[in-house]
């Protein structure tokens, strides 16, 4: 069973919003073992709604349609579907009472346009919304399922939990899942040399790479009977890829790298101080969206000036004269100093040069040194970077959450 | 001129990640008068991204493409457009020298399969990718035009913006200018209000406002000749507009709340230091990335332990005990102890409960104070928030720059 969604809305082509609607519904439906091969997007026009879902109709079983179930005039999605799959539109009592109600409880006249909304084709299963005045509703014909959801997320996040989802799950005689590893420290073409053997003769499971800023993602999927453990599939090829890649594969369940640092360092109990220079905070405001934090983490100095590194982390003078406040001298005095200072388990320090500008031929926009102390001394690592500020940055926190990780890894 | 977006990216299809290249393009694109008609979606599977882009040519003057573009075997886009089009992929030695040259600087080995990257369709204008390996390109064929831009974000934007919008804006016998104004302080209905008629009337230019996490955005967009100004549109509009909001306008330049505020201070050159506990450093992290600021912030302590306030802040123990350490009192002795520690013109702080853990029926999650403090005392603010914790520290940092923007304003 292969699947389309396609989202109606003049605001998604104009850019307004981005199209999340269709990344939750796939992610839910490739969970349910169903393939989504489109997305399509069309505005309230509708000729072109017409031919898009003529279009899907033949190429796709299922069609899951979402907006264009609202009460104004270039709401369109329900004619269009009753046109093409020859139903009427007929009255659904319930779904009446339930918009007049919906209306009382917010203490407004409902206008006469919202009946509209009411109206469903004809030999529909109702999707009742909770959450909003639009049901939605589930048509089979011709072998094909059409299914019409609203448009705005909160009402229609609901509405495929509490019907689509069982209606499908009940359907299905096989299942999907998957697994997703996150690997950091190795780039992605050199990962794809380390495993081509296993790409290439991938079946059942599938292994799939994909890369963002400095990361690298494989996702391993397997598709079973439905009583059968697809576990089973994806543990053995897992397994390899972790023997292979050792422990540059940071995760084997989708937890990104601060996720999985700041919970090492709250599961071990291991309390932190940190400085901060040219990531400005960005490390430790990516550690404090991590629940429980508050347990391990004491304080943060971001010293962006030579006074904050002599006054706050104890650097000395001598130090920043003679190596300059980028160096590894000063990122080692830093992590020592604000691990003093805060009387923590370890300091971790930041310095470096996020540009555009300060650069210099010796000391390049992208060079960065970032240290850990502990009891028993610090220890620090030169990074050569690229990319803009933001990204020189970014890749500087992923770095630092990496050395963490292996620091606590190593405590073991 | 008609466009649509087809984007070839299996984890679009599984849900990793949204289509936000298709929302930046279609704003883009319409900004400069190109109705976009259709996004679609493909996977990296040859046959359906063949029927897509063949379709996509069919019913689109232009197909701008993203994704498929990478080193690994299933990124087929180039080699699909160059099968239908009919054009052999040939070495463009320059864009080799460059991905040569960029695994240099990051001090990695160029694996072989990093030179597909260099092959584009014959008769092709190239478009650099300053922030990547994989260059795009733009082909004319058959009355159409197809564009290729690489998937991630970051390197597909600013490839867009520095070739595909000149591109078009050669090509256009008009031209189309907006202004964005930014607003914070006022609701989204209330400044409705406040505008209503200038919005009826409109028609060139138009005036379409977006709300956005506790922010609105106005555009006014004109279309004029080639030769004319479209200034002489634009301004009249945003004089008026100005004049009835007041300076709850903080930018004409599309500017954000954290530049605005970072660029007063490099301005005035007014010294700051910071004290962050619930926004554990996005305040900072924000401010720094605004090149410059360097000359004026100081440092921040962020301050996640009660000993951190004592120590590193001068919080008294008494003010902590009797008040709390998310009070009026402490964020105001936050502000000042910062100041007096770091010797700057002035002192921020912000404490508060981000949630979701913390809150109580006195102290709700979404309480929150921040203080300012200079050589004259010190002001504060109490905040009601709502939402989940990552909501909640963003608006928190709204907050804080909009108060130190009115502070710098009101010293002139």
């Amino acid at each position: 069973m292969n699947a389309e969604i396609l989202a109606v809305g003049t605001e998604l082509l104009m850019g307004q919003i981005a199209n999340t609607n269709a990344q939750y519904i796939s992610g839910r439906l490739s969970e349910q073992g169903i393939n989504v091969y489109y997305h399509s997007v069309v505005g309230d026009n509708p000729r072109r709604l017409k031919e898009s879902l003529e279009l899907a109709l033949k190429r796709s079983d299922v069609v899951i349609m979402t907006g264009g179930l609202g009460p104004t005039q270039d709401d369109l999605t329900k004619e269009t579907v009753a046109e093409i799959l020859n139903r009427k539109l007929i009255l659904h009592q319930e779904s009446l009472e339930k918009i007049k109600a919906f209306f009382q409880s917010i203490n407004r006249p409902m206008t006469e346009n919202n009946i509209k909304q009411a109206y469903l084709p004809e030999g529909s299963l109702i999707i009742r919304n909770d959450k909003g005045t639009a049901p939605g509703c589930i048509i089979e014909a011709d072998g094909k399922v059409v299914i019409m959801l609203p448009g705005p997320p909160s009402e229609m996040k609901p509405m495929f939990e509490h019907t689509v989802i069982p209606y499908f799950s009940e359907k299905s005689d096989y299942k999907i899942e998957s697994k997703y590893l996150r690997i950091f420290g190795v780039g992605e073409s050199a990962m794809e040399e380390q495993l081509i053997d296993m790409i290439e003769k991938q079946v059942n499971p599938t292994i799939a790479p994909y890369a963002k800023e400095g990361e690298v993602t494989l996702r391993v999927t397997a598709r079973c009977g439905k009583q059968e453990n697809a576990a089973e599939l994806i543990e053995p090829v897992v397994r390899e890829i972790t023997n292979r890649l050792g422990n540059a594969v940071y995760s084997t369940d989708n937890k990104n790298l601060e996720e999985v640092a700041g919970e090492l360092l709250i599961n071990h109990n291991i309390s932190i101080a940190l400085a901060e220079s040219c990531t400005g905070g960005l490390v430790t405001s990516k550690l404090t969206n991590i629940p429980g934090i508050s347990k391990v983490l004491n304080r943060t100095v971001v010293s962006y000036s030579n006074e904050a590194k002599i006054e706050s982390l104890n650097v000395s003078p001598d130090t920043l004269q003679k190596h300059g406040a980028v160096s590894k001298e000063t990122a080692e005095e830093m992590a020592i100093g604000t691990r003093e200072a805060a009387r923590t388990d370890i300091g971790v320090s930041i310095t470096g040069i996020a540009g555009p500008e300060g650069g210099t031929e010796e000391k390049p926009v992208g060079l960065v040194y970032i240290a850990l102390a502990d009891k028993n001394g610090v220890c620090s690592k030169e990074l050569r970077l690229w990319g803009d500020r933001s990204r020189i940055r970014n890749t500087t926190s992923l770095f630092v959450f990496d050395m963490i990780r292996r620091y606590v890894l190593k405590l073991d």
